[in-house]
């Protein structure tokens, strides 16, 4: 593909992405830094580099709220870097952390995996929220997230897990910089191939401004929660959480969650 | 894309990856194993993390032979490890390794960029063989490459530089662990798009035994080398290296590499 052509496909997807996010009202990109990466997973990390101190001669700590995606613990171990180091569960860290130390990285997973919970910062350090079920087929959006890091997916949106593609809606420009050098070191930036094909993908998506999609995806997740729910009280060893009633913004009403069913979308 | 679906597709790819190297002559793929990349770029870094010293209180040392590809100094030290450290030139190291430490992992470059030569190790610790260029259009090829882990990517096969995608082939089965845990963690896998779209190329290049593509690349190449010569060879200032003429095995006769135009192919 020339440069040219690869430049123009780019400016179309981030007019894509930005035009989802504004039909669905699930996050603020006007006046927003849009980074690619190869999934979410490759943001997340990219994201701790970019929010780690990195002259520091003390690691930034990195934590998140059990129960969280093990990705996070699994890659700040793995690249074991002088920048950051894994503390674990932001509760336990807190009320051991008598030296107020507030060089922090936390992962906000908002809905979190697998409860359904809309998540918020438990430390108030910098924050990295993990917005990928964040989608009205999900959970009810309440308001448009804004915050100053928020990372998405398309493999939660439409299912594409195979594709490998996410993107992070940054507001610093410092730390927009960061994350993209992020993904220009790690691999000289992602698959021309796979932008096309995500462009086609969301062009199809917004069609009906996002109604048919999510209508469908919607009804599908609330039937497999009800199976499970119909499972497990039967139970007397296992109960499941009470969900909370929000409003929803996209569909216009009072919607419950379906968190059960996170998994299950992108391995049908 | 099904599980199914994609499991036969890179077992497919990886069919048609070792009918190319089995076509070509220039690697030995029987009995390594292959992992698939974001272009050569992500597998150098992944290479570097599965050779160095995990549990060492001591990184290990990371060089390479000047003139060297810049990535490798910027990925090593972005990611800023406990693992490693980069420590520049092998030939400078060496002579100032009084301690005779080879806990080392040196980058092989071969052909290297931008003098084409066919380098070898010269610390003899662990190596990684950056083969990107190691292709009858840039380089005779003169005997199949058969080292521990040797790393080619499509860029500087076909020209196809933005759809990232490259290959590691390895002998021994831990480090071919340690590297495909590498791809998992930093992004969990390569995109199955991606994946398709390199095994339709892959498919019409093998074809005619890839006499027809490697003809029409190795004339393309010599005659910018020939434009290039004419130029310097009017200049009192700069002069350019001496080729080495080899008997390359695919083509079946002595040729010249035509090193000075390995970066123009794929930004044309």
């Amino acid at each position: 593909m020339h440069t040219m052509t690869a430049l123009l496909c780019q400016i179309e997807l981030e007019k894509y992405i930005r035009k989802m996010h504004s039909i669905v009202g699930n996050a603020v990109t006007e006046g927003r830094y849009l980074v690619f990466g190869i999934g979410s997973s490759q943001l997340l990390n990219a994201a701790v580099y970019a929010l780690s101190s990195e002259n520091s001669s003390t690691p930034s700590n990195v934590l998140a709220s059990i129960p969280f995606y093990p990705m996070y613990k699994a890659q700040t171990m793995f690249f074991n870097s002088e920048n950051f180091q894994f503390e674990g569960d932001t509760n336990s860290w807190q009320s051991n952390n008598s030296t107020n130390n507030m060089d922090v990285v936390e992962f906000v997973t908002s809905p979190n995996n697998p409860d359904g919970e809309l998540k918020t910062p438990v430390l108030g350090g910098k924050t990295i929220y993990d917005h990928a079920y964040f989608w009205p087929h999900f959970t009810p959006i309440p308001v448009p997230s804004d915050h100053d890091l928020m990372i998405f997916t398309l493999s939660k949106l439409t299912g594409h897990a195979g594709t490998r593609f996410g993107w992070a809606v940054i507001k610093d420009k410092d730390v927009y910089q960061k994350v993209l050098n992020y993904i220009s070191v790690a691999d000289l930036g992602i698959s021309k191939d796979t932008q096309l094909r995500v462009l086609k993908l969301l062009k199809k998506a917004v069609e009906g401004d996002g109604k048919p999609i999510f209508e469908f995806a919607y009804n599908k997740m609330r039937d497999r929660w009800e199976r499970l729910s119909s499972v497990f009280s039967k139970s007397t060893r296992f109960s499941i959480q009470q969900r909370h009633p929000l409003h929803c913004n996209f569909f216009n009403e009072t919607r419950l969650p379906s968190p059960g069913t996170f998994i299950s979308l992108v391995e049908c």
